[in-house]
């Protein structure tokens, strides 16, 4: 497992980093607070923590944790006072539309003990995006508040824009125009290396090959073996993930897999079942 | 707003609530917390929150905040911990198998604080299950593991049980088997009144009508009135869910938006676009 890494090369070339290690590399977090009564009722499905951790995975940045809160002022200032104290950056989705329900700028300038101001750039993109489509109401107006010291994030698809406020990212709850400004953030954020994944596919009730994957495991360094057992077609089968920051971390723990896999008598295959 | 019963009624019926606030109907809430690499990283889109979220509320119960930790002890522990203490009950999926990367069990019974034992009742279901498909090996009898002092919870797909410890109910993190989970636990959980849900939906930019939505939520105590906005066909549309724990609330602030929509020239959509 990953904390491996810690306590073999501590001595060598440790960085200092979260969760009471050292560590070989360091190792960039995100975290993300979904702001949304309509998730946690189950109206509407969550498509974000998905995207935004594929996205933040090509950032070399890791996604660390995930909280979904309600529409309401105190539940995002907890969330967002703690997650952004101890991740390198905080992703929000969710609550900045026009309506009484999206709080999240108030929220999180209450959070941070600073002001809500409209922010003139986003005035100016609204005035513009609403010209042809009925002028800047005060509802529409709504839009261009932002925590007093915040930037702009472009938002490509609608007129409002997303925010960051020191490493504090606010982006819209509509998948497809939160990936417009993940796009629009793509390589502006400090990361370390990418994770490298490899799945390796058998026809095998993990069970059987519980202790095999522990050893494995325990062998590489710097390496996380997933297990994810699938039912499908009336049989049992697994897909077995090989995570690590190094290519040839993953290259060699795979090997090491498919040769056990094998001698156990299964027919593990690259790429997942 | 919901929190909008607390003040109008706190004096005549109310019932200590969380959040610091008489409600005039006790509301029971549950958080979740997802538990796995998997969902962090990306490589798995989750659909417990949602099947959780829809089960609850036909219990009467309300999803309040759910977390997504990955397979580290400290991090399920801190979950645990706080998520139980302020919520009628805590659901977690994930990490309940017989893997090394399943450290649920061991995680929740060190945040309660107890020890782990091999439940017989388990352990006989493992062996039956596995009669026929190689026997009880030393990894499947981890699936029989149980904080001391729990209980089972039928799984109705595959051998291996969920468990009910205290608030805490463990379920597996397939969504396939999760659902068998929550149908054996269905009717046995005590809470309140499901929540009433009702959808307009409309072909019109949210920021339009937001100020009509506003006074209306203003209006109408008891009622929480979501707006979701979309793009489609080229063309940008909201559908407003309007939820209370009482029909005749819905049906009262249904009516009320429908003919204020009407008077600003739209024409809204019973159950949504």
């Amino acid at each position: 497992m990953l904390r491996h890494i810690a306590l073999s090369t501590a001595l060598c070339e440790g960085v200092w980093l979260g969760y009471g290690a050292f560590m070989a590399e360091r190792i960039w977090t995100a975290a993300l607070a979904v702001i949304g009564d309509e998730i946690l009722s189950g109206r509407t499905q969550d498509k974000n923590v998905q995207q935004i951790a594929v996205w933040l995975n090509a950032q070399g940045i890791r996604l660390a944790e995930v909280r979904i809160v309600p529409d309401r002022t105190d539940a995002i200032v907890e969330a967002v006072n703690i997650l952004r104290g101890r991740n390198d950056y905080l992703f929000t989705t969710g609550g900045i539309g026009p309506t009484h329900d999206d709080i999240t700028v108030d929220a999180i300038a209450a959070a941070l003990g600073v002001g809500v101001i409209v922010h003139p750039e986003a005035r100016a993109m609204l005035e513009l995006h609403y010209a042809t489509r009925g002028g800047l109401t005060e509802a529409r107006l709504r839009m261009a508040r932002v925590p007093d010291g915040a930037e702009l994030i472009a938002n490509r698809m609608s007129g409002a824009p997303g925010i960051r406020i020191g490493n504090i990212f606010i982006l819209a709850g509509v998948p497809a125009i939160t990936a417009g400004m993940l796009d629009a953030l793509t390589g502006t954020l400090e990361g370390g290396a990418p994770m490298v994944a490899r799945t390796i596919g058998c026809w095998v009730a993990e069970s059987e090959v519980a202790d095999i994957l522990r050893e494995i495991e325990r062998d590489q360094d710097g390496v996380a073996i997933g297990s994810y057992p699938f039912f499908r077609e009336g049989r049992v089968g697994a897909n077995f993930v090989i995570r690590a920051t190094r290519q040839s971390n993953v290259d060699a723990c795979t090997e090491q897999l498919v040769q056990a896999l094998r001698k156990a008598g299964y027919d593990p295959a690259d790429g997942g079942i």
